[in-house]
């Protein structure tokens, strides 16, 4: 995409929400912008879900209410993210292409009547939606109000995989492509197992229900091409509506949330990364996860400011029990998804709707109305946020770089793997919790990238990794990089075959040490490790039988099967170290663990309160420090500038109340 | 109905079961009329699974064997209450008819070999239960041992539920009929919300499994179809039958154990309401459960007296665990439902089957023979039965009401509520087993009904809640009544529709609050709150925001996240009080919130031990009270009269031994 | 079968594994034979899974590579086991027969990519399989590498039951040969019973999904028909081989892992027992269930040498936490199964493999190489079973039979029985277990089968149990036996049916108690029981009200339902004594129970430490004592004669080291 596209024509931070007024009437409508103009509101996307309201059978349209609209949000100066209803086909859809429906690995084909996703590989729906973006963006690119494009809504959920005849018809052919001859595919697949090998493509299906498991290696082709199926269906859509437009396109992912899509290959898509993200409400500690879906966010789109699409204001509805946010809570949660390189602060949705499956969601807009708790706060933000203008297109660098791999997570997510205490996103969550709580802001990254920019790159789960990343990372060591390698990865290559060797032989040079065999624990079971200095480190669920060869040992087992033996290493290779963790360490063990990797890699944790989050963003003349308080006392940070929400120059400290946040803004040379 | 087919001809309470001799040899039948005879069995139902032993194909009756049986019981003075078998269609109706199988939402094709429940939409099936009422009905009309019909069995269960074409086609009938128009369907369901808009009616189909959650209301309207279509073949027999026949007409309810139908119109259908109930063995006081069935059973009827038309001597065979009755339970169980207004005391079965899937249930006559404490026991309880004979017809008088509303319970059963632990059943239940332990008998009633024979009404969970009834509500409390509300009623409308004005609106001036926001607990929180005079009151699951008109407040939430707000609030409004309570109190905090709604009610509990459970039944001339020692100790009630059972007479107290039961006779005016 | 295929032509014990090279380029081919030797290979399983590269199309065959690879072998002394890979047919069979594929009782087509078991029903099926077995037995048969035929792969995993249009057919006929008339069968499955009598064959169908549970002798009868099935799959193939072959043809089992093929049926159309078992990981003393399955191994083989034809070198990979095992725990496991009656010990598998479901399972040469803890210890126990040559052939004496019906467990697994917390399998265990503990070897045997060589005879789990094998019980008794039977026993006869007389009778007199009702308990609930002597001994679960004839109460109930009532009774009866235990004993209760018992019947058990594994083989001339150290420390074992392992003549007491295995052999007269 080039740069024309390259962001909303907006003043500042934008603010608002899905706003969907075809629920309501119009002297609705008309409240809607008045108490939207009160909230600060300058943008809301629209037509979602609208398909069946504006083609209302097959090939005609009927724009008049979206007409209306858009004049009144133009009049009213708010502007329109607009969409294309695609993830929900209209009845007389389904009606008219039966063979369209989405059929599930048991064979159950999914009816009509909750969001009707279709089959991505329905010759009939990528016809219809080429038709309906095409149709849409002629009409409406040139509209004033209109100053970006959000294609579908949320790919890959609420389902990804599909197992029509139409989605296996494709998948051939995506393996033919992929593989050329039966021969490779036989050969990735290693179909010599359990009497599987392919002599006709035609006999290849989709991996639905057998009597026991199904090829792993089908399994993890099946869900690359799901993700590209899906890819497919975006680009479809975006070309269409770019042969009209020229405002940027996005659709709306659900990092940290979501792990049906590739989000790497989907950031080269877009022109601006947009992520919706809803909190744990289980999960006490849910502003973690969701500082984890801010900075994939961010690192997926190469560092460029992105938007959160949609939050929520309070509660969610689709969880077990869905908490209310606190007061202060949406604030908080706001300015780290700024902190951490959003310029755009958006809900779902902008008023509650009365009717459907999501009459208990929160709104900017609640069923108690504007004298609410929920609705003062939204305009509370919408006018914070109009002070924070200056911090749009600032960035945010990162010393550290955690590996987070789309593949990996899929093929380590097939069944029958050695215990089911595996968890990419349990060791994500504690190694990134470490550095959270250490105040030291991280990236995410592929294995295969250029790493060099990153003191310390950490490797929580890297179950699968190619020769040829593997060398990338070995260089990236050689080079003087810190790398911090957590057990059960580089287990198997990209066929998910394990790799000639054994276990982390790939890695065996670089970290020194390789592994003999796998020792999970029994259920309960603990096992703590000693360290060279002797601390006690406490662990479970995992050990390694570990062939050290020119590693030194950092820790030992004290207890469970690998009694006496290694347990974590840390070898000298070239200008760097790499460190190799295998068992997993509970939260005091990984700070002690950490504090030694920091040492080695020269990366230096604040010296603040844990609950103290502080994010900073770079422009060309100031840096500007996003401050949230999760604690229940004030914080004082020592800073020197200007604290923009209240309008207070800072002189030496700045004192955050308890809950509160702060953006304080300092000259370039002077971020302490 | 008409007077004619008010009882069945019947001397006293009727005694006796399901009797199945078809599963055994002639002498075996002789066998067993000899020993009703013993046990003052003087009702069996019969012919309720014949369906394949009577019409053997297609319209060919063989009635040979139901002839002789209903000679044989005849002779020996013993009423027959004949069935159709219509819950169980025979093998060769299912092969000639396979499109009258039941379909689930999974598309799973529900096959022959258990209870084999059909379509009760397929034509097929309709047309075949006509046949066989009619036939049958035709045939026995006259016969002078039959004393009351029997149609189907326990409608709703196994499966209601159907998603076969046949349903589907039904539906569509079914909501042209209701909405008349799209519009008006789309309007009512919110087809807006998520681009569910439909412009045909054929592309309507059931709420079958869908990518997500399928739109609430069109589940709703579901419900409500399929309950409509059951009571319809309900009513194609009872016509068929009635077009012959005089005796009353009957079909077993499951109440309090079952909720797939609307009892309070099934009430209306039948000549007399019979009900079928089995205690929840987990639940060590099930007896209380047991009582709510009763008490369900005699309002949904009316007032008038029922028939307990199932229970089981003993154990069940379905449960978890089936626990076995303990000596004296079966009397203790028959006596609770007869004093809360049962005529019959029946069970399933006469003889305990060696076949089958219900061979471990127990029956009058159980696999160990007469030898048996269970067929002592049901000896027994026939003679004490016999000795009951002047309270048959005698009724039970309530001055309080518990609403229970068989659609609100549909809506709040749906997907995507705020929370999990919302069960309209456990509220129910507390509140129901706080009146039980206080000696106060209620009936349950609808909220658009005339309360105003009632002193207090409680909604312990009215999630459904239509204006027009929340108006009679008003007026019911403006006339001089007391209303207690708990929390998450009056949510939303008919349509699963949250009011306008937000949760609780149309219930706002009568209790001078409402709610701007649900605040749900996470897992394991409790929450206590505090009362005017200072006391603290356990909760948990579950508080809300409260805006707070013209209530005082009654207690305040001590912990949460609603610290120091309102908890439970009381509203003077015209002659009457509203009470409303937002979150969920334990045991002990509901007795003392109790104390003070009593109060306002003029209620006044029993001041009698709490397991000492006392019904009383009011004749023109008399009150018998029935009484149930659930206690291990002998308990003294104050009485004056006669015991019924032991044939005492009583002048000051009377003793029941632990776990006996007792029937005390006083005049109408010395009911104390 | 005849003599001459009574054991593979092959020195000593068998020791090798399933061999897959079909996976692996030639070069690994030979370096696998090397390695094989290093490791005392000298039995090979091979084209297990091959179907796919053998016949690479309908009846087109290329034997190029197997040609290749079983002169190879030859070559290098390693003997052949050769498979017929009929559990996996090729994609192309599949692809020409969708018909073929299996169904299950949701109606789910199981589709290809894993295992691809196919309809045992499907002509389709049956004709490639006799095709297929034809063709490889005519081709080898000569083979001087063949040294035994194995056919097919674990019959009745992963999936047995199937619901297609062949299976129904072939379900008719079958049940159509067994019983007749359709009155016969109407009779046996008591159709009478809600309504399922049948007037038409064609009107019967497999036991699928219905609206509740299906009629349970129905489902009887399926498990006993899918029995059938499979074995008449097997007796093709094995007939297609025996009319070119004369080496032994066996086929593996899964004793006491898999319960859907009745193994005593099995145990006499193989020539040869072979077996699979794979430790449960979960269970700390798993090696016990191990003991289990290779004594139900020796004993449905009639007491003849067996093979072990897969275990694991350490952990699988399809449990939920796999486990690897501790150093020596291969070889204790090996032992174990060698002392019980194996004499071949084999793996799964070689080499491990790359790809595929299977990857993480552990093999004798695994991921790690030759370097690793695995192969060393592989290629020891090759070693010390090449110094065991003169076991083989040996046999195992019993004089304690526990009996395991697969009729009655899939009789007692089927739904709606009387509480969930009965299970065969772990009275079962308890029993044995307690046996292990004592040191006391059993076999396993059938109700019905010759009993008179056993002092003891206990039934943990004989819920059905025909009238005929009662009367040999009762026989078995009044000559002198000694008969314990546990609860929930002789409940129903071959039809499912409650015994007439209710709950035991037909082993009352023998017993003289029978059963008046089940009482089981609540969940959590315990009821010691006392003893005459005063004892009190833990139970829970379960209770049973007992009418005590002729026998006397060995201990009464203290908690509970049947509190003060009879819980174990002791009859004397002919010569011998009949023992009833009404509840579920705990480890310590059934250890004070089992003193009595073994005192009754003369059996001693052995005075050695409970860890200390002693299982005693025979020879003509001389017993082998095989000692397997299961403790953390060294134990003494009196004995005389010479360690085989280590050559050491013993002349007082033998020490196994802590984890250590011993052989000990002695002349025949002196086996202490």
């Amino acid at each position: 995409m080039t740069a024309p596209h390259a962001w909303p024509e907006l003043r500042g931070i934008a603010y608002g929400g899905d706003y969907n007024p075809e629920q309501w009437p119009r002297e609705t409508w008309r409240e809607d912008v008045e108490l939207m103009r009160e909230a600060g509101v300058n943008l809301v996307s629209v037509g979602i879900f609208s398909w069946a309201l504006i083609e209302t059978a097959e090939g005609e349209f009927d724009f008049t209410w979206l007409d209306e609209l858009l004049e009144l949000l133009h009049a009213n100066g708010i502007a329109v993210d607009l969409g294309t209803p695609t993830a929900s086909p209209p009845a007389w859809f389904f009606a008219a292409h039966p063979d369209a429906r989405v059929i599930d690995r048991d064979g159950r084909v999914m009816g009509f009547g909750s969001r009707g996703m279709a089959s991505h590989s329905s010759p009939a729906y990528r016809e219809a939606i080429f038709r309906y973006a095409d149709t849409l963006a002629a009409r409406y690119a040139q509209h004033p109000a209109v100053v970006l494009w959000h294609v579908h809504n949320e790919y890959g959920v609420p389902v990804g995989e599909d197992h029509s005849a139409h989605s296996a018809a494709a998948f051939r052919v995506w393996l033919e492509k992929k593989y050329g001859t039966l021969d490779g595919l036989n050969s990735a697949w290693g179909t010599a197992f359990w009497g599987q090998h392919y002599t006709d493509w035609q006999h290849i299906n989709t991996p639905t229900v057998a009597p026991s498991v199904v090829n792993p290696t089908q399994r993890l082709d099946f869900a690359r091409f799901t993700d590209h199926q899906l890819r497919e269906c975006f680009i479809v859509e975006r070309d269409a509506i770019r042969a009209h437009a020229d405002q940027p396109i996005t659709t709306n992912f659900m990092a940290n949330q979501s792990w049906t899509t590739d989000l790497w290959a989907w950031g080269r898509e877009v022109d601006i990364v947009s992520d919706d993200h809803y909190l744990w409400a289980a999960d006490e500690d849910a502003h973690i996860g969701l500082s984890i879906a801010a900075d994939l966010s961010r690192s997926v789109g190469g560092g460029k400011p992105w938007i959160l699409m949609e939050h929520s204001t309070s509660a969610v509805n689709w969880q077990p029990r869905n908490i209310a946010k606190r007061p202060g809570e949406m604030a908080r949660n706001s300015l780290t998804h700024l902190g951490r390189g959003a310029d755009g602060i958006l809900f779902f949705q902008w008023r509650a709707g009365r009717s459907g499956a999501e009459k208990f969601h929160s709104a900017m807009l609640p069923h108690a109305g504007v004298n609410s708790r929920v609705f003062r706060e939204v305009t509370a933000l919408g006018a914070d946020l109009q002070r924070l203008e200056e911090v749009q297109g600032s960035t945010v660098e990162a010393e550290v770089a955690i590996l987070w791999d789309f593949e990996s997570f899929w093929a380590q997510d097939l069944e029958w793997r050695p215990t089911e205490d595996l968890s990419h996103q349990e060791r994500i969550r504690a190694f990134y919790e470490r550095l959270w709580l250490d105040g030291i802001t991280c990236d995410f990254a592929l294995p295969g990238q250029d790493l060099s920019r990153y003191r310390l790159v950490i490797a929580p789960a890297q179950y699968l990794l190619t020769a040829a990343d593997a060398e990338n990372l070995t260089r990236y060591v050689e080079g003087g990089g810190t790398l911090l390698v957590s057990y059960f990865s580089a287990v198997v290559d990209e066929n998910d075959a394990v790799h000639p060797g054994g276990f982390l032989a790939p890695l065996r040079d670089v970290l020194g040490v390789d592994v003999e065999e796998h020792l999970p624990l029994r259920a309960g079971q603990t096992a703590s490790v000693q360290t060279k200095s002797g601390d006690s480190l406490g662990a479970d669920h995992w050990q390694e039988a570990l062939r050290v060869q020119t590693a030194e040992v950092f820790a030992t087992y004290q207890q469970g099967p690998a009694t006496g033996e290694p347990a974590i290493t840390r070898n000298a290779r070239g200008e760097g170290t790499g460190w190799y963790v295998s068992t997993r360490l509970d939260a005091a063990g990984l700070d002690a663990l950490m504090s030694a990797v920091y040492a080695d890699a020269g990366v230096a944790p604040a010296d603040l309160p844990e609950d103290l989050e502080v994010i900073t963003r770079h422009a060309d003349d100031a840096v500007f420090r996003i401050v949230v308080n999760h604690a229940d006392e004030d914080a004082a940070l020592p800073a020197i500038g200007r604290e923009l929400l209240t309008g207070t120059d800072v002189e030496d400290t700045f004192t955050i109340p308890a809950g509160g946040v702060a953006v304080i803004r300092s000259p370039r040379s002077r971020t302490t």
